[in-house]
């Protein structure tokens, strides 16, 4: 159901099953997939001259929480999940079951795999890569400009499976690895090898996320998180994680 | 006053002397008391399964600031006072007096007592436990997941009188002792002792607050905070703060 | 054009060639210059016992982008740029050309000059004093109270060229010099001499700006950046600039 007071342009492409919340807008050069739910006071589609001429399109299945901004030319693969007033540019491209935090900006041309969960007020600069089942934590700054000012933006580039704690900043460039994790408040200005905690300002590697014990009493190893950690991903994917565990015991 | 456009839910109980302004929403589960003001763009009461089924409850002479997202299922004690584009999901519950700076964002399952101050741009983890007349500062994340993503959620827990600088991160569990002050851009990894000052990433300790001056150019001591700071508290309470410091002179 | 839904005081002055967004408010103490553009959702001239009396003034052609909230008694020269949910308190004058960044927060009584560049989530608060062609990126806080809570607000003061990255916390009355740099995720505790770079927590001086090379693959130097970076300013602003490099060459 599109609210009596939704602005929405008859050039827009909706969905079957499709509900705009009160008086939200929506824009000609967007796509919306089937049963999409969109809040109250978001805007959707809002143009630019910084991006390709493409439509926002958003899959099947999502929910745009209230207050929240997107830009055109940006496409979402289905499951898309968002918190209240987030804000996405142009020219970014995300995989399935996207889930970004209340408050929480994606600057644009950026490319964000599958099943990635950005916590609350995460903040990605243009020109970021980040791969499939990557946790960000609230107040976590991605950066991109290496000497600022400069025309000179390189993204970080996050690898599948890491973890990023809470107001880390990861500087311009850096990778971190597959199954890393990135310490509460840490400032990464070097790369992250795969399975490696770091932590500190400036970060540091302080051991292999192997070392570290759940604290639900179990001592069970907290990493690969894979292991123990299945909430709201699709049964298939968490079926090919135990498999996987299942085959290196 | 209700706004002409404001969409208030016939089952929503609105006490005497609201004010609800322009474009904002009041679902049905809401209880708001006498002389509440809202702003525009606000929503309040939004549903959720995770709530438990009680009102969203605003007691007497709040103020809402615009843009700003309540859920249904928590209550607020008289007094309320928020900036804009503030959060506040399910299960929450606050005492008197609680201010809420602009952008901060309260993700539920909390306790907050009586007198509570965030300036802006706070984040507030589920089942974090905050006590009566404490200060946080802008862009402080108060964490609860000790190893991400998992299921143990530890929340923080901050005592009487405690102070908590801007840029700070506390980790989960961490508990900040009464009229403790913890520096700007502290990283608390472990508990913090009553009177005690802590800073730097991790946090250590590096005094006690009491040889802390203010910078008025009298000399006299920054803490306890409630010898010199009293703007905004009713009287009766500092009345109680003076006949203490009377005691202790 | 002024959008159906926008509610507009007639005591407003409004320019020529204005135009105001879907479901925006702009109250009756505002001055929007000619080709003044507001996106949807905003709400300018909030009315506060805290301003001198005098109106949100708005110079020409400036764009405010969606979910702004702009008090009275600030004034901006021509050609401001917001991005979305900017929020501008009372008793704030900025020069021309200044752009802020979306969730960028402006607690008012700052004084701000010409071509000022706030990323995003840039949060300044009461007292802040900023000179000309200022830098400022994503999450910095610039703070102002030495002793928290306390009634001695003690303002940050950022001189022209300087460059403050990105989580960078800077504490109360610290001055940052011309031409420096504040490297990410620094906590500036003392005053920053000109052309300085300072890092770390608390942050130390580790070099002059003028040994760090940009990233372009030219090896050339990365500061002063007026040398190199030119985006977005007028002409006779760069003319200077490059008039000042070639006298020093």
């Amino acid at each position: 159901m599109i609210h009596d007071t939704a602005i929405v342009s008859p050039l827009a492409e909706i969905g079957e099953g499709v509900e705009i919340g009160p008086y939200s807008i929506v824009h000609g050069n967007v796509v919306l997939g089937d049963r999409v739910e969109v809040g109250a006071y978001c805007e959707l589609g809002v143009t630019t001259p910084l991006g390709d001429g493409s439509p926002l399109v958003v899959g099947d299945d999502a929910l745009i929480r209230s207050h929240s901004v997107f830009y055109e030319s940006s496409r979402f693969a289905p499951g898309l999940v968002t918190g209240h007033r987030v804000t996405v540019r142009e020219n970014t491209q995300a995989g399935a079951g996207f889930q970004i935090g209340t408050l929480s900006e994606i600057q644009g041309d950026c490319t964000i795999g599958d099943y990635v969960r950005f916590q609350s007020n995460v903040f990605v600069g243009k020109k970021t890569t980040i791969g499939n089942f990557v946790w960000v934590l609230p107040y976590v700054v991605l950066t991109n400009d290496p000497t600022p000012p400069s025309n000179d933006l390189i993204g970080c580039n996050i690898k599948d499976y890491a973890s990023i704690s809470a107001a880390s900043v990861i500087l311009p460039g850096v990778t971190v690895g597959t199954h890393a994790l990135v310490a509460a408040h840490a400032c990464v200005s070097k790369d992250v090898e795969p399975h490696t905690v770091v932590a500190g300002v400036p970060a540091r590697a302080i051991g292999d996320t192997g070392t570290i014990s759940l604290r639900d009493g179990t001592g069970r190893p907290a990493y690969p998180w894979t292991d123990h950690f299945t909430r709201g991903y699709p049964g298939h994917i968490v079926d090919g994680w135990k498999a996987k565990e299942d085959g290196e015991n």
